[in-house]
């Protein structure tokens, strides 16, 4: 089983090519005959740049823009380590659904679809055609007793995000904002981030969605313990993954790896989105030129990782909630970045002098 | 004639009031209902609330956006403090009303109009419907010889500023964004700065549009002689932009006393702007609850007066463009807030667990 799916991850990362340098330069040089002093647009101009190397286009446009928020629960709740119960992952599936979440709010306000996976949450959800379904199973076994889930299955997990972007091409997919709900989730996130960064547990393991002080210390016990048990090796990120890890996380993983495979560019959200970046660029290291941090969480873990992969973030709102809500403002940033370059005047179509150094 | 100005501003401030206090509460308690852990949306839950205090309403909507561009001239130029000449000011604001600026593109990615006002450009301006003339003077007096205007001159323009906006309200005013155009501008607005907030010349003088090292040393030399010449009185905001300010400094100042006097928040830009609050906070003491800094530029002096008047900007992307393009960014962030606010479900209307202190 694993081998067939092995094989078209591999197909997957061998696809994803460099960045283009000649449509990085074009859409440089674009930017010094805009109508502003050079480089006075700060990091929406590199941001330009960056997309023009992405897309292979010296003007990008991102008309069509894709949340994908991967829902998947976590056998080591039974450890205690969530404010929250586990029942409100599927609860939330259904809320997103409806429209009522935080990420849809913010998606219809950028004008982004959101996609719905449910990668591996406890319940048997209710079929809906705006539900999109890649479970691996129903959650994934408590990681501080053993592995959360099989190699196969966390191969599985990110072929599954892989088929996703794949869905969402035909219908339009310029770029991808990556969102994760699962209670308890920010335990495996740590864990993966202590693995891959060196950080010690304790720095990276924060409050989630909000635990006491002593909830906090249970949970680095929690995460400690599933990494002496399970022994994770940092050089092999699907043993990471397998160990350490969880559905949606390995989903998003995959998400990353297919968008930058079809040259979409990809907006990571907080925490969970960092974890999964840790493990796709673990699988494929020039994934890393694909990734614009959108903002940066509050969760410890989450600055560790952007120090760690050299990601600096767009936004710094004190945001926790993930779901892919700063990336959907990331995406915004980006939009209105392409759209600079793409639409404002030059200096020679709008009659405007240029400074001295080109007089 | 200073006299029927001067009342006119008198009134407007003093119809500037406090915070609704029982709105915020109200904005408070929906927030810690929301389907999301309390608090994990950050500044832009901070955001709303504040939002719902100035605009008296416990869910307020910021449907009709403005940015407010305004444009002058400086005598000060003379000295040679810019990297470009004079006239790009009026090439500029053609550019304005065709479109082709980065304020023009931003705005229309967040859906704001722009409101481009002449206050005192060098040149006689071709008429045009999109285009609002407020014009003081053609350009103000050289700063380093004598005051950049008269003290009636100041006090015209900071009324100009409070006409534009009350001609807004008609059309639906929910949010204003502050923006300027002003070859020279970052000249004037370093010497307020040093005023006002105690700073050397030397720490709060930039390159503004791009000045080299040796450009950079004799700008702070024009700007401590223009101090000398003048000694303005940083009790007296008036004395001082009539002193070492621009008429379109003024016009915004006069924008955001207009602006909270209606109820109407600011969300201001980069360093001529901050600036013009300078000014306009050293009238009205109040407006500083009125305000929303949208971003910290490259300026240096800007970074001082955010941390004079302790505002936390939402946006650190390096842009130093001026024209309001980070107050256009800052606009999108405030609208997203309230929407979160007011289209997020709560956890009962969803049918969402909520965590374990309130089971």
């Amino acid at each position: 089983m694993e081998g067939r799916s092995r094989e078209a991850l591999d197909k997957t990362i061998r696809a994803i090519g460099p960045l283009d340098a000649e449509a990085m330069a074009a859409a440089r040089s674009r930017q010094d005959q805009l109508t502003k002093p050079r480089g006075s647009l700060g990091r929406l101009e590199e941001l330009s740049v960056h997309l023009a190397g992405i897309r292979r286009e010296a003007m990008p446009h991102l008309t069509q823009k894709v949340i994908v928020t991967m829902a998947g629960d976590h056998g080591v709740v039974a450890e205690g380590v969530s404010a929250y119960p586990a029942e409100v992952t599927a609860q939330m599936v259904y809320n997103f659904l409806e429209g009522g979440a935080g990420i849809s709010v913010l998606a219809r306000h950028i004008g982004a679809r959101v996609v719905v996976v449910d990668m591996g949450v406890f319940a048997t959800l209710k079929a809906s055609p705006e539900l999109v379904s890649k479970k691996i199973a129903s959650g994934t076994a408590n990681m501080a007793k053993g592995p959360a889930m099989s190699r196969d299955q966390a191969v599985q997990a990110i072929c599954g995000g892989i088929d996703v972007v794949d869905e969402q091409v035909p219908k339009g997919l310029d770029i991808v904002g990556t969102g994760d709900m699962g209670i308890g989730n920010t335990t495996p996130s740590s864990a993966i981030c202590a693995v891959m960064t060196g950080e010690p547990v304790k720095v990276v393991t924060g409050r989630g969605t909000g635990v006491d002080d002593a909830q906090l210390a249970h949970k680095a016990e929690v995460i400690q313990k599933s990494l002496a048990v399970n022994r994770p090796d940092d050089g092999d990120a699907l043993d990471v993954l397998s160990k350490v890890g969880g559905f949606e996380i390995g989903g998003l993983a995959g998400v990353m790896l297919g968008a930058a495979a079809r040259r979409v560019p990809v907006v990571i959200d907080g925490f969970i989105s960092g974890a999964a970046a840790l493990i796709a660029t673990g699988l494929c290291p020039r994934l890393k030129d694909y990734l614009i941090a959108s903002h940066v969480s509050v969760e410890p873990g989450h600055q560790a990782i952007l120090r760690h992969m050299g990601l600096r973030p767009l936004l710094d709102l004190d945001l926790r909630l993930g779901e892919g809500t700063g990336a959907a403002l990331g995406i915004s940033l980006a939009e209105a970045s392409v759209k600079l370059l793409a639409e404002m005047a030059t200096f020679g179509e709008a009659g405007v002098s240029d400074n001295e150094e080109k007089v």
